[in-house]
């Protein structure tokens, strides 16, 4: 069975087709630029890539553009749609509304719709992204929608109910949602696996680090806690986000600088971060450059990463009363040993011990166990494959369909 | 040497005479309805007490008033204001400017008034409170500024920037000071003291909890890390206030009911907290007793602040990678006991073991340890006396005088 995977984007459109026999990927891809220009780029499992700019008014005409880039040409992995069985589709936000992955129909894609206002930036998209793949492919193709925080269905309401006003639960949904769950879901799976044991026994922390990061608590199988919330913008410092703050920092910045509510989240979601305390970049690796020609800026926010995600595993420790394994992932999680070792190097309490040469090895899509025998807990670094989780869920929903 | 504390809020003066020969208290009381009408209440050691409405229009008329109470009637307990030595003063917010105790100049005035800005609710009391003693005491009284921030001072930057562009750190000192120092400073010397052991060579945790509650890290003898930021608004969830949360929240309430900056600070600072989830009360023994009742939400927020609890314990935890002491204080942390065991019992992982007699038994004003002596982690509850802090701070100052 073929299942190709859609991450659509404002301006962008992520594929991958995977065959689910064996679960390899047969050939991976993005358009860029969409509504603005247009860019396609691809790579199939053997090998073959291209390159080109092409106009895509819309996210229906880069549909027809991946059709051609599979189906047609010299990379051609298949011969038509049709050996795809269905198509699996990621969304960032599915709100309380969807707490696992469903057949995308007609009230879906309303309810999807419904909640845009919690994720202005990307539930628009992801439906352009739906609606250009039923006129490529036709409507009886079977369309399922994975979303992001499903996997954090199961918090209790002590750690999803802000501090606010009940009625703002009740009336808007306002609470704790959490995000990159295919993620979370991925690497404390295969970490079970790799520890030899059933997740329902162990308890896991999750740290997912990119542009955006999320941590997860996951005990008993099940998610108790993750630092994202509302939005993607709460948790800990990130590329170009502030993370949780003292909401006064806000109100008293709109006094000072006038700012308009719009210009208060650009300022936090896209100027604070490594970035806002750095200015430097909000990329680790040039955070890292500059912090070798003695940056101090960019000392500092390297020193606020480490020293804010080993306050959310503390507490996350707390949460459960104890852990047995911490999973680093992401961009950042599975490329940067440094600041792995910054983490690690103090949570001695635990008894965490950190295998510093395999700690060195285990970058650039290797991933294993960097904690060494003696370690009291297992640390992991596991890359993670959203696109085989939202691949996994299709099948499964595909199957039942039959 | 007699020394008056002062405790000057924007419709309250609070005020506690010391001897400090002994560091007992001779007489207290407090001035309520400022501005908007007028009471004055008080006690001395010897147990006289009065009460009675009387037109305070302003702080210097409540500070003759309290001139008054101390030197007349049957509860007079001086002859002259003469014998009182100095005045110590708290003040909320000193900034990054003052980081120890200072003796109270027309610099300092000046300063403080500077710092209304990060303060607006306190400092421009405490002025007040300054200048309607010096009008009651005359010039030449040593006046003593004790800073709710100093004691926090010591923060690493790690710990007190936000990650927000840096600039605003630079512009207007946005950046975490915290508050309730003078309480986090005296129970961390109180418990050094109970345990036999300098504050210098233990790591402790500092729990103040009451209508607005703070956590302290404390270790090597100086602050790492507090909960509160900017304002007391940072932190976990308190009586009224939200403590940190998703900064998406707040301007998504901001484009959902339209609210002002204003608006927005009233209901994140007056109608959250314990209040907002439970709809009961900001008061934890209210919400104590609406949980007996069964009150499914006044349960949620009695489950939300011992989950928030432990969860800060946990960040500390890791900030100093270890805890010999965790400290209760403060009008909850002192009296309830049913909070203090929720947030111990799933401490497991720290080897912490509650002496459960012992904990119902310290409360209303009675501290002690209460952990077992198998205990890995020394619990204390020690009832704080900010007072005392402020007096010991102005003797030292006005003993340096000399």
């Amino acid at each position: 069975m073929k299942i190709l995977v859609i991450n659509a984007g404002s301006s962008s459109l992520k594929y991958q087709l995977l065959d689910m026999t064996d679960e390899s990927v047969i050939a991976k891809g993005i358009c860029e630029r969409i509504g603005i220009g247009g860019h396609i780029e691809g790579v199939t499992n053997e090998g073959c890539n291209f390159s080109y700019d092409i106009d895509l008014p819309n996210h229906t005409i880069a549909f027809f553009e991946v059709k051609k880039a599979l189906t047609q040409g010299e990379c051609k992995v298949i011969d038509s749609l049709d050996e795809i069985a269905a198509v699996g589709h990621r969304i960032v936000q599915g709100g309380a509304t969807f707490t696992h992955s469903v057949l995308i129909t007609e009230e879906v894609e309303k309810e999807i719709g419904e909640l845009c206002e919690l994720a202005p930036l990307h539930n628009p998209a992801h439906l352009q992204g739906i609606q250009g793949c039923t006129e490529a492919f036709g409507k009886d193709k079977p369309q399922v929608a994975v979303f992001d925080n499903a996997f954090h269905n199961t918090m209790p309401p002590e750690a999803y109910i802000f501090p606010i006003p009940y009625e703002y639960y009740e009336k808007y949904k306002i609470r704790r949602y959490g995000f990159h769950g295919s993620s979370h879901k991925f690497v404390s799976a295969s970490c079970a696996q790799q520890m030899g044991k059933d997740l329902k026994d162990i308890k896991v922390i999750t740290c997912h680090l990119g542009n955006g990061s999320s941590i997860t608590a996951i005990k008993d199988g099940k998610v108790i806690d993750t630092s994202m919330g509302l939005t993607p913008l709460d948790g800990f410092i990130m590329g170009t986000r502030c993370g949780a703050i003292d909401p006064s920092v806000v109100t008293f910045l709109q006094m000072k600088e006038g700012w308009s509510r719009e210009e208060t989240c650009t300022v936090l979601n896209k100027k604070s971060g490594l970035l806002g305390v750095s200015g430097v970049s909000s990329d680790m690796r040039d955070i890292n450059e500059a912090c070798k020609n003695g940056n101090e800026r960019a000392m500092l926010a390297r020193k606020i990463i480490a020293y804010q995600i080993r306050k959310y595993i503390g507490s996350y420790v707390a949460a459960m009363d104890g852990v047995d394994a911490i999973v680093f992932t992401g961009g950042i999680g599975e490329n940067s040993e440094k600041l792995r070792a910054d983490i690690c190097s103090n949570l001695s309490y635990l008894g965490i011990k950190l295998d510093e040469k395999a700690n060195d090895e285990f970058i650039r899509g290797k991933g294993g166990k960097i904690s060494t025998s003696e370690s009291m807990v297992d640390i992991y670094v596991i890359p993670t494959d959203e696109e085989l989780v939202i691949a996994r869920d299709t099948k499964d929903i595909v199957n039942s369909l039959n």
